[in-house]
């Protein structure tokens, strides 16, 4: 995306966006459950028939394995939509290489058909307005980041990145420059995963406008390649790495809260995209006439700190960023400032676009396996919102400590635990946090366990 | 500063700058050393007669006691410069009420005589392209900062900041939706530093203007208020908590480096501030003709890992920010990205403007003083880049560690400790760490202890 394309796309006096083909390109993208899921008695047409008190927790068929036996387990939400939103993709990632031709020159390089590196793939999208960017997302980022990954490959396995990824030094110190810099192999990691969302973005973009549909969705992704665990988060989703002695979140919320002064700085940038109906300006609550000539407390997007202003007219407007907590909302509209899709979203009744404001690429935190010591218990939980939302990171933490080490034996121990964690968002008076806490939201939860599986270079 | 000043101000097309005043309004700002160096035997013209074989260290005088009794050295540079370009300032904070008239109008608010808060403030600028701005920054900060306290004490003072400044509540839950916010009374001082450094940097692009100077410093400062140490930077500068059994930093530095991805989201934004001069991409070296078509390492404004690209013709142009560690510079111009002044600094034989990508808004980080049992030699080490070139943090805290026990006695130790400081930093053989570093840069060094002067509230 450059600044130019960004001027041409969402602020006034740009061209007309072409007109949208008579016929749409492509049918509607189908609902669809995760494949995984598959044989284990989930069915599009159980989700619109679902009664409130009667929504199953979902997991895997017992036959089907997933990557380093992971537990998966899902619900839909209580009637909030139609379809569950949420959508999950898992598998091994084959990375292939690129090997030059006979006559060694870099237009033949040729992409071999054998894998080179493996690696593993977990990934859950919390989607928004409809299910399609979802459902895209679950289909399309695999194979995104595949290609980012092995458009760099030769970098990735070298001890250090290369200056030039053909390998010829055009400068004899080059090694040096990239050592100063810093840069090591699992940045390039970090970069294709920063380019596969970006990449995946797009095509979501395309494809749903192709078909005439609109939706976004979050993401959080967790990698595991040469010994690392990679999360690369965009949304409001969450891994969590629970072991015996340590809890450590493994990302981080973007939400408009978080992302105040990024969002705040863009609509002081371009004021046009508020487009005279919104105040750029924070304040602890919406104001009104009776503020009007008052001092009150406010911030703007260079500030942390608070201070006090005269309110004028204009602050009367309705806030750029508005609510507080879950209830904080990016031009009244949407509770995530990252993750993909949403390019044709505006404001209600209003030409204004979100899109400017939403970051599609990710926050990425590598966990260094090999150097962990790894116990049989320990786990990294990803979870959509919905979790998080009624259980915190500690409550979490304790239910998987308390469960796993009883249950060494069961090969299913972890969709169990999923299957668990679900339970414990529903408000049952058996729950096993017995605190009766309620998620009306979709939930689907990842339990991946990190031991043996992260021991010595690429897994299984 | 909104939007349409920026780009008045900075990209092309706007109107033509107001034509210089023939003559200067104002005469040019004198050199001088802090004021409370008089006495101590230093003078400006000291500073111009020295040989660098007999560059002396400097501290206030035996008679003279800085606010909570904090020791000050200082050295000029190794002829870098003909004068010392840091300049420090201390002093008490007396902070005054507004009262209502008699007849509880808001017009008729007057500033009371009388201190109603008083705090404390050491502060140290690091200047840069001469020494009219730190000199500047030295005469004013403080008053800016008592300024914009003023204009919130009430706010201050109070339980928890009222959402009006006149204590009146227009709404009946504006004290839950304040709450809700978790907005602090330490917010409002952040707020006020924050508000103080940027009026403070207007003041001295128009005193600069006016004397036909130029010039640029960072800027560091130590604020106590009601038991809670405010640290508040700009630039690279650094304060450092020292106890018995804990180093921790309160500042952080703003370089190029530190603030790469905010800097090159400026230029992305706005390409025209680059004139087709520079690249705003990070690559491990400059490129040169024979990296062209080769696929390279690099970094845009989005990424924190690295990926490859194609290097096109427009690569090689000169990078936006270039240069590692100590050596990097924005624009091949400027090691620092925070700071006070720079109005008119344009990169060496062109129009391309320094000043919008640099931030005067400094980062504050908040000690809490009632908290921490403090013992009798914990100290707050606040020193310009010269020292922190040649120390490291462990360095520096093993001096004040080894050095304060011992001397409890002396009344006289925290200024002895600041000039041993500053001579561990003149590779001497005999220095306390014997490692004969040496810095060729001005360093100014504040010791700050805390004892005592910490405990309950707003310090003697």
């Amino acid at each position: 995306m450059s600044a130019g394309w960004l001027r041409r796309r969402f602020l006034p006096g740009g061209p007309l966006p072409a007109p949208r083909p008579a016929t749409p390109r492509a049918s509607p993208v189908p609902y669809r459950r995760p494949r995984f899921l598959r044989g284990s008695g989930s069915s599009p047409a159980a989700d619109a028939a679902r009664r409130p008190d009667a929504r199953p927790v979902r997991s895997p068929a017992r036959g089907r394995t997933l990557p380093w036996n992971a537990g998966y387990a899902e619900i839909i939400n209580a009637e909030k939509s139609e379809f569950n939103e949420d959508q999950a993709a898992c598998g091994k990632l084959c990375i292939r290489r690129y090997e030059f031709g006979a006559e060694e020159d870099q237009e033949w390089l040729t992409l071999c058909t054998e894998e080179f590196l493996t690696g593993h793939y977990w990934a859950l999208f919390d989607g928004h307005g409809g299910p399609a960017a979802a459902i895209l997302a679950a289909n399309t980022l695999h194979s995104c980041l595949r290609r980012q990954l092995e458009a760099v490959v030769e970098g990735i396995v070298a001890t250090q990145p290369p200056m030039h990824l053909s390998g010829h030094c055009v400068c004899l110190s080059d090694p040096q420059f990239v050592e100063e810099k810093g840069i090591k192999t699992k940045d390039l990691v970090i970069g294709a995963l920063e380019r596969a969302f970006q990449e995946c973005d797009e095509v979501i973009g395309r494809e749903l406008e192709a078909s005439c549909q609109v939706g976004g969705c979050t993401a959080l992704v967790a990698v595991s390649l040469q010994g690392k665990l990679y999360v690369a988060n965009a949304g409001d989703s969450r891994a969590l790495l629970v072991r015996r002695d340590e809890i450590r979140p493994l990302s981080s919320e973007f939400t408009p809260e978080t992302e105040r002064q990024r969002i705040q700085e863009l609509a002081f940038v371009y004021p046009e995209l508020l487009a005279g109906e919104f105040t750029r300006l924070e304040f602890p609550r919406r104001l009104k006439g009776d503020d009007l000539g008052q001092k009150v407390l406010f911030r703007d997007h260079h500030m942390n700190g608070w201070s006090y202003k005269r309110v004028e007219k204009s602050d009367l407007k309705y806030p750029l960023i508005h609510g507080q907590g879950r209830q904080a909302r990016l031009l009244g509209t949407l509770a995530v400032s990252r993750g993909l899709g949403d390019h044709q979203l505006r404001v209600l009744d209003t030409n204004i676009q979100l899109k400017p404001f939403l970051l599609s690429v990710p926050q990425v935190t590598v966990l260094d396996m090999d150097q962990l010591e790894l116990q049989e218990d320990d786990v990294v939980v990803m979870a959509t919102d919905g979790l998080w939302d009624v259980l915190s990171n500690e409550q979490v933490a304790r239910l998987v400590q308390s469960f796993l080490p009883g249950n060494r034996d069961d090969p299913h121990r972890f969709s169990e635990l999923a299957q668990m964690l679900i339970r414990s968002t529903q408000g049952k008076e058996d729950s096993p946090t017995g605190q009766g806490q309620v998620s009306y939201d979709d939930v689907s939860v990842f339990v991946i366990p990190l031991h043996s599986q992260g021991q010595g270079g690429s897994g299984p």
